[in-house]
């Protein structure tokens, strides 16, 4: 892969770093106001956006092609990351993208670049990313649109004969979902600077069995020496397609919109440890149940959702020891906190430390709670966001992410945006997921139209 | 193994039978009025019980000697039913029976037989039998200190020449804890009649991996030929040494006693079905989370324990899917309920199961709750007991024990009785667990004595 050199950025790289123990907590750049939307004006696309045209049967095919790569899910998708199943979507990805005559590459973690010259190779490449591994009940939508919207895009400008000044990198980034290894974000995390491959590598699993990512992706042959980092390969921009994974657009009757930015959101760990002992003869009194002090804590995690307006979701509970025989003396918890207000989702947090902390206490528990990863609000960048905005024309409306994807990494570094598609009834995570294949194709258009008004933004920019 | 026909018994062994999925709903024989214990007459040994010594050291010694066949477990005992640490208990077992001129069988269930002949050989053999299988906290005493015990019992009787009328047979019963494979029981129920070897090879374990114990059992080489039930197999009684897993001897001074009876269990199994959806971005309103729903029906337990004045325990629960992406939307939990008193057991049942429903329809979840196992509370035979009674002389004391042993099972079909040994802070399931070696020769003796009373009993009755 050719190393561009230079950037037309000059803002620095964050210095912060955090790895799966240590908080994200650095604010990022909010620049969008985030009400109302409409103030924007919606300015006409770049003459080469406007002319771009995709192909809306060929990406739904792609999407219901590929999604064979799957453990049995009737109706979704099961593509942990590493997976055998992971292998065969990333390997069917790199002979889509060598056949378009990509110059290809593997990084350390597992990512995918497709790079593909543009007039002006001194220019870092217009990144559009996203994801192809899935949660354990996934949809076919969450992370496949956006990789495969992009791979459509690619194959339309080449075959209508559209070029841009700068290269344009087609990225499949590695465990965006953090289902089967923790941290999410799992490349993304790395090239944005918050976290190192080392770290990435010793990614565990949930279930506590010791498996590492590293390991896996090497057993699956994704291990390879391309770029890691946002030094070694610098981008000028990044967009994505996404589901929305809410209802936003479908109850206002868009089939497209933009993600002007996210809600913020922490994931924590609690351990819960009391004492063993005999489930039928040991007195109730004096016993020190952690499984008893767990769902106390999980039905004031359902109340502090009530409190401060936020949502609130315990993803995994492992207890011990198993069996049918004994009070269950270790209980180890992961939980999430999500709050548009970035003062009330800190609160959130004290709030259900304390309480964990006062049943604890009542039950005689020893008690331990990490803050994991902590992603305050945020908004992409104007610059990105515009070009979405007038790639979307009277079709689209603003919407906020509920969670975290590859771009939220990247906004930390250069010019994001990300594109949003209708999702029908806000399924995610789950095999009801769904989008039309209209609003698929409608998506897929925005992508490349703001890729190509983003295009013609730095040219006029330098100019 | 000889084969030995016939059997004082004019009983006739219940017909009812019960799986894994079948309550034991059948009340057993109720003989010995409760309250107040002290309303026996303690009457004097027989000559040869009351001229049988036990060694003490020795008992301790192979207490101690044999916990090294575990897993790591400082303090205690991890020797899970047919692992390999279990296979090497057996192993030792089999060496020092066979050392004593057993007839030695391993039955299609695992469990060992250990025959010793009286005078009369026209005899069923009076049973000593308890288990070494342990939980996975397990403490040195539960179950080994009844095998233990049993073989100490055998080797004093020869080193003393003290020759019974009736054989002897000493037995380790397989999966009295069910920790692995569920139910527990595993063995003397089939030999109960509540179950079949079929039923017992497919007991699977707890954790959803499909793998069972028939299977297990045959990697170790502990699938036999010996007798599974008591019909090819009668015996004339069982007796068996445990500790109280509770603390009212401790309280009482005692350090040996008798179980009257036991408290009635009921072991259930639940499972709550919600949707598959996203942590982070499906809206609190409209979520079926099945964790949330799971946390309130184990609040709503430990409140049961107040309303009935009874024992409450959630033993198990697996959450799903996995990871910090998805709300949960499959739980299966596993519970017991604990009650003196059999209509308030029932109570009990009858509470949970409509808490359950309620929660599972607030929250749009499916459920199904099944009563797996169910042990309504019952007395051990007067004829048995009352050998320990007049065993333990001034030392001892009535108890009653709060959960399932094998004698809970040979009591559905001849005499049993138990002797109990003092356990410090009622601990067991746990490291913590602890009997002195005084409290433990004491066992073994009462033990000892209550055999040959039971001899002399039949001696006379015969006469």
């Amino acid at each position: 892969m050719q190393k561009i050199a230079g950037s037309f950025l000059q803002r620095t790289a964050p210095s912060i770093r955090a790895c799966a123990k240590r908080p994200i907590t650095q604010p990022v750049r909010r620049c969008i106001p985030q009400h109302p939307p409409r103030f924007y004006a919606v300015a006409a696309n770049a003459p080469l956006a406007e002319k771009l045209r995709v192909n809306g049967d060929r990406l739904w095919d792609d999407i219901h092609y590929t999604a064979q790569y799957s453990l049995p899910s009737p109706g979704g998708i099961t593509r942990l990351c590493a997976s055998a199943e992971d292998k065969l979507a990333r390997d069917w990805f790199k002979d889509q993208v060598m056949a378009l005559g990509a110059d290809y590459k593997v990084n350390a973690t597992g990512s995918q670049f497709a790079l593909f010259p543009g007039e002006d190779l001194s220019i870092p490449p217009i990144a559009m990313g996203s994801h192809l591994d899935s949660v354990g009940t996934g949809g076919k939508f969450d992370g496949p649109l956006g990789v495969l919207g992009a791979l459509e895009v690619i194959r339309s400008l080449k075959e209508q004969g559209i070029k841009t000044r700068a290269p344009i990198v087609l990225i499949n980034w590695t465990n965006e979902e953090g289902a089967r290894f923790w941290p999410f974000l799992g490349s993304s995390i790395v090239y944005a600077g918050q976290s190192t491959v080392e770290e990435a590598h010793a990614s565990l699993t949930h279930d506590g069995s010791g498996v590492r990512m590293g390991d896996e992706l090497k057993k699956i042959g994704y291990v390879g020496d391309g770029p890691n980092t946002f030094e070694e390969f610098p981008i000028s921009a990044h967009f994505e397609i996404h589901v929305e994974q809410a209802d936003s657009l479908e109850k206002a009757g868009k089939p497209i919109g933009w993600f002007t930015g996210w809600q913020g959101m922490t994931w924590y760990s609690v351990s819960l440890k009391g004492d063993d002992g005999h489930a039928n003869t040991y007195p109730m009194y004096g016993r020190r149940d952690a499984l008893v002090g767990a769902a106390k804590m999980i039905v004031e995690l359902e109340q502090l959702a009530y409190d401060r307006n936020g949502y609130t979701t315990m993803t995994n509970i492992r207890s011990g020891p198993w069996g049918a025989c004994n009070i269950q003396s270790d209980v180890r918890m992961a939980f999430c906190l999500m709050n548009k207000d970035g003062t009330l989702l800190e609160t959130m947090g004290s709030d259900i430390e304390a309480k964990v902390k006062g049943i604890a206490a009542m039950h005689g528990l020893e008690m331990s709670m990490t803050r994991d990863v902590h992603l305050p609000p945020g908004d992409f960048w104007p610059e990105a966001t515009d070009c979405i905005i007038r790639a979307c024309g009277t079709e689209g409306m603003a919407a906020i992410t509920g969670t975290g994807h590859d771009s939220t990494m990247t906004t930390r570094l250069v010019p994001t945006g990300m594109v949003v598609a209708r999702a029908k009834g806000g399924w995610s995570h789950s095999p009801k997921e769904w989008t039309d294949k209209d609003d698929c194709t409608k998506s897929a258009l925005a992508l490349g139209r703001a890729v190509l008004n983003f295009d013609d933004y730095m040219k006029t920019k330098a100019a």
